[in-house]
């Protein structure tokens, strides 16, 4: 699909916070658009030309909507990957492709795939069930502790456990799974590539991710990354390599540990705009979503220079609160400079539901943490009652 | 109404592109909106919550849309002003008040404004009718060229004449109007100035403006405008006294004239988003949308810092096409650094229409400029057939 042709159709599967951010550049580029999603009350639900109510797993809904389109993209990976299979035989266009949402979905295939293309990953052992691993901690195979990761439908923390004696084994399902070595001592980094249908391959600056202890959720994005230059030239290898041995169009966010020996292991992917590229909006000439749309319709991609030294905070629900949103101190911390709040129009907080982001940019890296930190720590989001 | 209390909606007058633009912040703040525009394909169809068809010159359209709301802006100064005091005083917010649109929608009166309160302008003659400055032409009291402004519902360079002989006074309407003197050498900058209720004011780096030699509308906008600090700082100090001797709220963007004489001379307001300030959703820390948001919601102002220099290029159709848009080289130019088009979704290309604007970011000016001649020379708005 070219995109000023105004006969022509973008589909997105899933409508949360990245489809409608992906919305903002659609709408700046004037494309149309249709979007699916399983919630009434969609994020996106505003700001394409159509939107769609149904099930983004059933096969029926997704081809019937992709038939629709003459371009189909996501913005989640959980979606029905046998519909997107016969629809890209049946002459839909679909970005990025669908053997490469087939490898990343899987978690044991991704994790395979990076061993067969010589991708630096954690150490793993892939098993059909979750009580093998009991088997092969009581044989000696494995040793605690370890992380285990649901092979399908893991998202923001959901469907990964760290095991550090066999009773945590006993609350998980018995699912294909695989478990990981845990990596103790780790700076947690990620990059975003783009790649086009021509083979054109951009990657942005290298970001850092510090994690909130509990909720295994990012606190805070860091852009540069404070690590020396030649490691963050290493990660943007790494992740163009993924790139190009996918075959992958579209962007992917790829998160990686750096150990204290200064080795880069790749601890998962993302095939779509991702949380760790929220501050690109504010942060690069070429925003991850724009990004993505130049990827996906073979459009020259942009650049991906810092304007400015950056740092995201997450806006997630306080544990305790479930019910309508409300934002504490919201109004308080746009007084400080650089700051920047996307809400994304969820219905409902819940304890650490990403309800949105803040973005804070200046001239130096230390003044913005300072202000990164004061965000954090007024900013509240509970319920009305 | 408070930004975060969802039963609160938003009204916006008028659905082009500066409305559109402005959704944009509103979908980023998750703001409930209503938006009103006599076009039924209006770029702002897409994004609001609500659309309604109808026109803004109607009394009865104005107030039914109003009272629906909770606040109301505007996107453009050529709305029912009965109807917006109407409304004020039957307690609908209206920001810019009513008062400030009265002041400048009439230029004469505008004008008027500026003389009571020593706010530098051109030097001009109020006419009840076009056909009195012909009297005055021939009794001495003016002289020629002058510059013929009608005063009312001017727009995009509509409604002023560069009158060099008698005659070319008479294709012009017979309407109140202004005659002023032709500053025959300057330079023209603009300024975006924002004011909140709270009485709080930023004022936007200084820009420059280069314009299209026939068709009186702006070819260049360029950040920061070539000019010595000191102007810079005394053309900020005028927009502020503008705003708060009109005890304005939200947005206002100041046209002036630097003299090569280093005069400042203030040229004519708009009460809303400008043209001149969209190059601030690339280049600043707070774009000009958001900014109108912050200040009509009455939350803290944001930092109008530069991020980067730049320049915007307005895309208008090409004389000559008038029909359904087609963009030549438009694909090519986005190869170039820095580069973001913005394609306003309006149906129809017609000679100089403005139908997108193009902005370019980087690290110096002259090499964004020579960027922008490229992106100026290459893109073509014309016409299907």
């Amino acid at each position: 699909m070219h995109f000023t042709d105004k006969n022509k159709k973008l589909g997105i599967l899933g409508g949360g916070q990245l489809g409608k951010m992906l919305l903002t550049e659609t709408r700046r580029l004037d494309l149309k658009t249709k979007v699916l999603d399983p919630s009434k009350d969609a994020p996106s639900k505003i700001g394409c030309d159509e939107f769609v109510q149904g099930d983004l797993m059933d096969y029926d809904t997704v081809v019937a909507f992709g038939e629709d389109t003459d371009l189909l993209t996501i913005e989640i990976e959980n979606v029905n990957l046998d519909a997107l299979e016969y629809l890209e035989s049946n002459g839909t266009q679909v970005q990025p492709p669908t053997h490469s949402l087939i490898t990343i979905q899987n978690k044991a295939k991704q994790k395979l795939f990076y061993v067969d293309h010589n991708i630096p990953t954690v150490p793993f052992s892939r098993f059909a069930y979750t009580s093998e691993i009991k088997e092969s901690l009581s044989n000696g195979g494995l040793k605690l502790p370890l992380v285990w990761k649901s092979a399908s439908m893991g998202y923001d923390g959901k469907g990964v456990k760290i095991v550090r004696e066999e009773n945590d084994l006993t609350e998980l399902p018995n699912v294909e799974c695989i478990a990981e070595d845990l990596v103790k001592e780790k700076i947690e980094l990620a990059i975003i590539v783009a790649r086009n249908p021509s083979g054109d391959i951009v990657t942005y600056p290298v970001v850092e991710m510090e994690f909130h202890p509990e909720a295994n959720q990012v606190e805070y994005v860091i852009c540069p990354a404070r690590i020396p230059d030649e490691v963050a030239a290493r990660a943007r290898e790494i992740g163009k390599d993924i790139v190009e041995e996918l075959d992958h169009v579209g962007l992917m966010a790829v998160e990686m540990f750096l150990t204290p020996e200064g080795e880069l292991l790749v601890n998962e992917v993302a095939p779509r705009p991702h949380n760790s590229g929220h501050l690109t909006i504010e942060a690069c000439y070429t925003n991850q979503f724009d990004q993505h749309l130049r990827a996906i319709l073979d459009l020259p991609l942009g650049s991906t220079k810092s304007k400015l030294p950056a740092i995201m905070v997450n806006l997630v629900g306080e544990e305790g609160y479930t019910g309508e949103a409300v934002y504490k101190n919201l109004e308080e911390t746009m007084a400080l400079e650089g700051v920047s709040p996307h809400i994304y129009g969820k219905r409902e907080t819940r304890p650490f539901r990403k309800i949105g982001h803040i973005t804070i940019v200046g001239q130096e890296l230390p003044e913005v943490r300072k202000i990164a930190e004061r965000v954090k720590d007024q900013v509240r989001v509970v319920s009305k009652t």
